[in-house]
């Protein structure tokens, strides 16, 4: 970075034969947390991570954040200094400079998280790289966010053994990284908005199908086969990679897991069958996206 | 732009030897605008210029824009559709594709506005780049968008031939762009909060003071010397320019007026004194940054 904060822009250097990867999330609270269930720094943290993990999923190196901040007439000065300490602590130990911003006043607390990374020109990895015949992959374990966000709900205190998932997500950077310089993935997305859903999107980008082999999903402990599926904010990574593609049993520390197969998209196939559900004794039943709409049950 | 809306980021593409500008401009309703006063194609087409002006101050070219947009539950359609009707026919014009985004439900309208543009390497038009003996120029007139913000708090309604520097104000980026290639300017800025706020900033990263004169200043119709100094939201721009720099009367269409002159900061003296104003018999008086707070006084 040439110049940050103090000018009207940023400049920032993409070195030769690299471009600019851009990705904007948008954070309201009651939407997409509560103040009563969610310390400062998690805000901060949760925030900085959905788009950090954006980056994760394309391959990408972050290279700078920027934040557009809404505060409320009378909000606490302690808890932006928690929410900031959050978004920091994660910037920093991303190697992610905070290089700009905006703030105003605001009904709500609304935090627009800005990440710029990088990646080598023609290298991305793409929603729409998935073949017929490549295996489904997924790093960590699913349904965890979405566990502790049930718990939440029903007033209990989340075990914090547990629920670091939900509270301090982790953007699989380094496997996205390895997966982009290895070569080895079709396509990939981030888990954010949960499994029925982001696959989908792999499958329409890609035009193919898929089956998820239900015995294969790597539950959290606490989670169940629905959360699993349908719960969001995990932020893993789900790739695919072709069947003769080594895929190590885990990526930079954290485990990974082949969970299905791409299949072509048969002509005049329903779209509910687009993405089919396989049980152990080898039923099939479509798969519909019914994804996480963040806190928007409230 | 090699990928757009579809996956995790948008990949754009910067031309070797040149850097990436990046900037993020917040607008909440009932701070920036109010349904009631605004219709809805001026607010998409304020929020994108708002970006694009500090490209323009930059001397950068935009090159992708990207929306982070909150909507209350039950919002217009049509406001909507004339939201982006008015942000889509700017983009157009400034050449500039929106690349991606984020929506959410938020309890006031709240449009995150990013804008990413390109400047070739070492040639940004900074803050810092103000020297004493630089004179002061200032594109077309300055007061007009605070002159209509007026009226629509007195209950009036404003004139439509004298209120398009408010609802539609044109961001200078040809001018930005022509300064920038002619290398013309010392230091340049946006006037987005008021003369008497931005002339401080240009001040504060160069370390010089500024005389400003007041019989200079090209108020605009309807407008006064005090919205002239303090009213914000022209998106003229501001630059500084050595003495032997022939600037023309005009850059782009759009007419240039030597202000005032740059001075070095003398050690001691006090920050009131940072920027003043003289008068037509030559009394100087400080100019204090008493800038544009929006709507905020709402």
């Amino acid at each position: 970075m040439a110049h940050g904060i103090g000018d009207d822009c940023a400049v920032l250097r993409v070195p030769q034969g690299w471009r600019a990867l851009v990705t904007t999330d948008l954070c309201v609270e009651d939407v997409h947390f509560r103040r009563g269930w969610h310390p400062a720094p998690s805000v901060g943290h949760r925030c900085l991570a959905r788009g950090l993990s954006d980056i994760a999923a394309m391959g990408g190196e972050p290279v700078a954040c920027f934040l557009s901040l809404g505060l409320p007439p009378g909000f606490s000065q302690k808890w932006l200094t928690g929410f900031l300490r959050g978004l920091l602590k994660l910037a920093q130990e991303s190697k992610v400079a905070l290089a700009g911003g905006d703030t105003s006043s605001a009904p709500k607390i609304t935090a627009d998280i800005v990440v710029v990374g990088k990646v080598p020109a023609g290298r991305a990895l793409l929603r729409s790289g998935a073949r017929p015949g490549h295996g489904i992959f997924v790093t960590g374990e699913l349904g965890g966010a979405a566990a502790t966000l049930q718990q939440l709900y029903a007033g209990e205190k989340p075990d914090a053994s547990h629920s670091l998932c939900h509270f301090y997500p982790q953007p699989r950077l380094q496997a996205g990284r390895w997966l982009r310089a290895n070569r080895l993935a079709g396509a990939a997305i981030d888990l954010s908005d949960g499994l029925s859903v982001d696959l989908r999107h792999i499958c329409d980008e890609s035009r193919v199908s898929a089956i998820v082999e239900t015995d294969a999903l790597p539950i959290a402990m606490r989670a169940d086969l629905k959360l699993a599926l349908h719960g969001g904010e995990d932020y893993e990574l789900l790739f695919t990679a072709s069947k003769n593609a080594r895929i190590p049993a885990s990526i930079a520390g954290v485990p990974v897991t082949r969970i299905g197969e791409i299949l072509p998209c048969s002509a005049g196939s329903s779209p509910a069958r687009i993405v089919q559900l396989r049980d152990s004794i080898g039923r099939l039943r479509p798969l519909k996206p019914a994804g996480w709409e963040h806190l928007r049950k409230i």
